[in-house]
């Protein structure tokens, strides 16, 4: 199964130890088989199926990915709901404390309030890492892995699940400088692929009679699916998350799929918006929360005719910080991948609870960063004003309602404090929608405390996205460049768009995404006239970084030498033919093969099939036969070696692993009411672990 | 060339006259080389490229893109505008007839000058449709079948877009019930194949120096450009336009393309929304009119705490009203497929101008019908008086200001003169926005004829969409059922949500589009929030709809009998194998043919390509070589036969017309300085044909 347990995983993690730059592909990873395998059994399953049987699976198909859907929208509300209890929890406890500190001088004792809060969350996190090392990180590396084919062992386990989602929450509320977006997708993923198969190899005694959907290719339909929920639930964005799907996924793309994607990601998007609206506002069956991320409503003052948004002379500002945002962004993956790899070498060797010291170490530094830089650097600004037209009061209430004031008279805040002591959701909409300023002093210092902070935290051993850092971190930018054109040159521009635009500069400067980062940034701020700048700015950040070095995904996908073949090939490569590329070394079985030499072959080989060839060696041209694979070939000796008890299902369950995977459907109907016996033999069970 | 002459264009708009519904196939349409086809030449072509070449190409596509995406705006800024301009003209001079009129009763009279107007527009849509009958119709069936490798002769021609821009504004400013949106898709799908050629056959005299992208595969990225660009310029859906290319003609998506195509969309969107934010507003770089339909705001007023816009509730009626929706979208297909075939056996077989005839009927039949309705049948109801509250004061009086009055007293508007007398997209933002109500009678008399009258003028020798009419039939339909719920249940909703599902609904039931059509109706209402309810009324549209029949677009290219291969096929076609579909009587050449047997194959086939067999037919398994086709016969004959002056040319003219079109660029950059000569012999003549 493809999700079998494999014990090399550690040495998968990174304990490669090359001198140079170059890390070749392991070769532990496998393909999966995402193409029809046309053979015997499969042609038939194929005189099988009629149109009643096809219509059923694809109803069944239906309600999948719709249960799909709303278990990731569940999943959102899980890890959301317990992020903002402790946050409230952690917030509430140590701003009064340091309220009341502040005037008998006790702020040592506020800063150690919070340091045990923030390290004992971080602890959790990373124990749970500890457990299921798959799970650190922001997962969406493996996906992009898993859905172009490359199968990285664990990636979508249940218990890769139960770690990724509390440790994301964990993580989270310790205060890192980590999102919860990269994990919510690689969540989705991980139901998708799971819930169809309803068992598990975690809970490996619970059988359901569900044979369906067992090959690679249906599987990797669902986990399409999963992820395009897991982004409509992170983002609000159910389109945004179907072209992530696309995107990152195509080699593989389905054209009926694409709808089926779509409606997961609304499932995903409205249960969430359901559930939060209910429990937030007690308004059940109304939509007002979309997503996990909200961008809040950008919106002119209806007072003021004259203001827009932004005009056509904003456009080259915007080229410019993307230009800027693309550099940034460069810095950072490069700033990343040195780390990574000084990590690999000096850290992943070492006895595993020094990846949790790390942790707690960048735990600690990030807490006192907080802390102080909240008490000592900020400055007073002024509060705008409530506008005498009532209209926007909402939003500009619930923005206010959110400022930190320490240290500052009343009516003023203090702007250091407001960014980061918040959590970071928070912070993203201060700077959109504040109409207060930021003083350029506390943004310059803002940025380069979180922009190292941040890349110092993307590979520590917890769940951890990246989305959020990065558009907090490019959103302060945005609004340096807002203020700076706003005070210092007198334009009368639109700071929260500027601030936006920051924000995509530097997230698409980091992590190069196209058109579903453009649609997910529009969804986000529901606002369709977005639409030109920020894919300008990302066109130009995405360009200007590619020149320097990859997006960091796939920084980290080469650096765990996933054999990744991009969509977009060198031109080299189109030279290349098979002969060029094929492996010289074959293994292959003849078709009277004994028991023992195929153990053996399974032993010292990780590959799931082989060729069966015929003993005449004379016409060279003959050598091959075809598509003749293993799986056929066990097929043949049933009835020589494997006629004893039993035998029926264990051509089924050796078949199994074998390109012909939609195979698994025909065995498993035709294993029925027969239990599963105990006594499995060496090669089912050789079989069994690939 | 793919867009070279057809003289036997005439049999092929319709003149089948088989007695059974099925129409098979046709055997003149002929297949795109969508897919590379790798031979010497084009290994050659392969091996000159690097990587500052490619880089070269790639920059070259991109400023293509653009241009392509400003053009196709720019084509939707000129139909735009002369609409506009020949809708104010009538409807200014018809209205003041009308007011003066009613109180003289010679309304005669005014129904006389509406005639004259929309008669003279419609005979001119007609007389174009005749020069060039393809540009009749929406031509998306067109478009899907060429994204599709099918070759429709003439479909992307210059010739073809004057006929289409130029007729359908003269079409739609004649009061037809037809839209706007279709035929802007077509037109932007020839600018996307023609304006990267740089050379028209129309204009075949003006030779520029661009030998790039000559290839099928090239071309066909640039018209599914051009065709996302049509569709963004349509409805200020940039991210709709992008999923309808990729929906409609997903058979040969390049992911590589989803971006490129997005920027052309958006380049559309933009330069149409600048150009008329400048024009109506005169507010030059502000972008505040996105598409050529606009849905308005939907918004709630301030006051009402309240108010949703939906709830979870409606989403009830939403799924009947999808149900509803599907059966009135096949009872229209229905219907719409036995006129167009009625058409076929009475109406084309006869001469030309009765197709104008038959417009002109259609014309006068409508305008009657407008006239007459909205004189006789409306009800006076109440104007919505404006509320105190000031915010959405611009949004009202901008739906009041296009009310219509007659023959009621003050206050109060006269219902159907305000949805009949009236542009059509003026009439959709009316059901959407307008506060009064609407009376039941008026909305179901509206209903019933206009989708009469909209089922009959599909079909006829205008250029025509159906979005709009379908959007505006649905408009009425939803308002209708919010109209019973509102006032005869006394639910609390939204009547601008029902009238927007409604639409939805009809059209999802007509076109049977899913993702793409779901993207364009959100983006057009710039709120994401619908996009639950709207995916699940066109789901619950398209499933009711595809149980009776197909989609529109898809019975007018089975009508047409174009050979397109569906992309979910029928069960099935999985167990056919390729000599279940192999054309048993191959022509072939040998390796030394003469010209004169080579003329003669031209002469009596339809194909483009021939394989070359050799003479020893002692071993049958080497009969047919491989991959060598005519393409490179002709080139191994260079120095026998050809072997006179141009052969050089002539080498290359014939290329041109093989499955290697990628040679195209070789060809034309060897040709270079050559002027093109007149003395083609007939070989060449034979191949240029095609």
């Amino acid at each position: 199964g493809s999700g079998g347990s494999n014990p090399a995983w550690g040495t998968i993690l990174g304990e490669t130890r090359e001198p140079e730059d170059e890390i070749l592909p392991r070769k532990d990873y496998e393909s999966l088989d995402y193409d029809r395998c046309i053979n015997e059994p499969h042609i038939e399953v194929l005189e099988g199926i009629d149109n009643k049987k096809a219509k059923k699976y694809e109803a069944i198909k239906w309600i999948l990915v719709f249960a799909i859907g709303v278990s990731t929208g569940m999943v959102g509300l899980f890890v959301d709901f317990f992020v903002r209890l402790f946050n409230q929890l952690k917030f509430n406890v140590v701003g009064k404390s340091v309220e009341e500190c502040s005037e008998k001088g006790c702020l040592a004792l506020s800063l150690l309030e919070l340091l045990a809060f923030n390290m004992t969350f971080v602890f959790i996190a990373s124990l749970l890492v500890l457990i299921e090392p798959v799970a650190g990180g922001s997962g969406i590396p493996e996906i992009k892995s898993y859905l172009n084919g490359v199968k990285i062992p664990g990636i979508v386990r249940l218990r890769t699940f139960l770690c990724k989602a509390i440790g994301v929450l964990f993580a989270v509320s310790g205060g890192l400088f980590v999102g919860k977006e990269g994990p919510m997708i690689h969540s989705g993923a991980i139901v998708g692929a799971g819930l169809p198969q309803f068992q598990s190899i975690t809970f490996r005694k619970i059988h359901f009679n569900f044979p369906y959907f067992r090959s690679d290719r249906d599987k990797r339909d669902f986990v399409s699916a999963g992820a395009a929920a897991g982004v409509a639930a992170a983002f609000g964005a159910p389109i945004g998350g179907t072209l992530f799907s696309l995107e990152e996924g195509s080699s593989f793309w389905n054209q009926a799929l694409t709808w089926k994607v779509l409606f997961c990601s609304m499932s995903a998007t409205f249960t969430l918006n359901f559930f939060r609206s209910g429990i937030n506002f007690n308004k059940w069956g109304s939509f007002q929360l979309p997503g996990l991320l909200n961008f809040g409503e950008f919106k002119c003052s209806n007072g003021d005719k004259n203001c827009h948004l932004w005009t056509a002379v904003d456009l080259a500002f915007f080229v410019a910080m993307g230009f800027v945002g693309g550099l940034l962004g460069a810095l950072f993956n490069c700033l990343n991948k040195r780390l990574s790899k000084y990590r690999m070498r000096n850290v992943h060797p070492k006895a595993k609870f020094m990846r949790v010291l790390e942790s707690l170490l960048v735990s600690m530094v990030t807490t006192v960063v907080i802390f102080v830089a909240s008490m000592t650097l900020g400055e007073c600004r002024d509060l705008s004003s409530p506008t005498s037209n009532n209209t926007t009061s909402t939003q500009v209430t619930m923005v206010n309602s959110t400022i930190k004031q320490f240290f500052c008279p009343n009516k003023t805040y203090n702007d250091m404090a407001t960014l980061f002591f918040n959590p970071q959701e928070v912070a993203i909409n201060q700077l959109f929608h504040q109409d207060g300023t930021f003083s350029p002093v506390t943004l310059t210092i803002f940025f380069t405390l979180y922009f190292l902070l941040a890349c110092w935290t993307y590979g520590v051993s917890v769940p951890s996205g990246l989305f959020v850092p990065s558009l907090l971190c490019g959103a302060a930018f945005g609004r340096l460049v807002a203020n700076v054109l706003k005070i210092n040159i007198g334009m009368d521009i639109y700071s929260g768009t500027f601030a936006l635009i920051g924000a995509a500069a530097f997230l698409g400067g980091v992590v190069r995404m196209t058109i579903s980062l453009t649609v997910i940034l529009i969804e986000s701020t529901n606002e369709i006239t977005y639409g030109l700048p920020i894919m300008v700015t990302l066109m130009v950040a995405k360009w200007t970084g590619d020149f320097f070095n990859k997006g960091i995904y796939d920084i980290h996908i080469k650096l765990r030498g996933v054999p990744l073949l991009e969509w977009e090939t060198e031109v080299e490569m189109d030279k290349l033919t098979a002969s060029d590329i094929m492996e010289p070394n074959l293994t292959y079985v003849y078709p009277h093969t004994r028991i023992q030499s195929l153990v053996s072959i399974l032993r010292t080989t990780v590959h799931h099939a082989f060729p069966v060839v015929t003993e005449n060696r004379d016409n060279e041209k003959e050598f091959m036969k075809g598509n003749i694979l293993i799986s056929n070939n066990i097929r043949f000796k049933k009835s020589s070696v494997l006629t004893r008890a039993g035998e029926q299902r264990r051509r089924c369950q050796s078949m199994k692993s074998y390109p012909s995977s939609e195979l698994r459907n025909v065995c498993d109907e035709q294993l029925g009411g027969q239990p599963a016996g105990d006594n499995q033999d060496i090669l089912e069970q050789m079989l069994e672990r690939r």
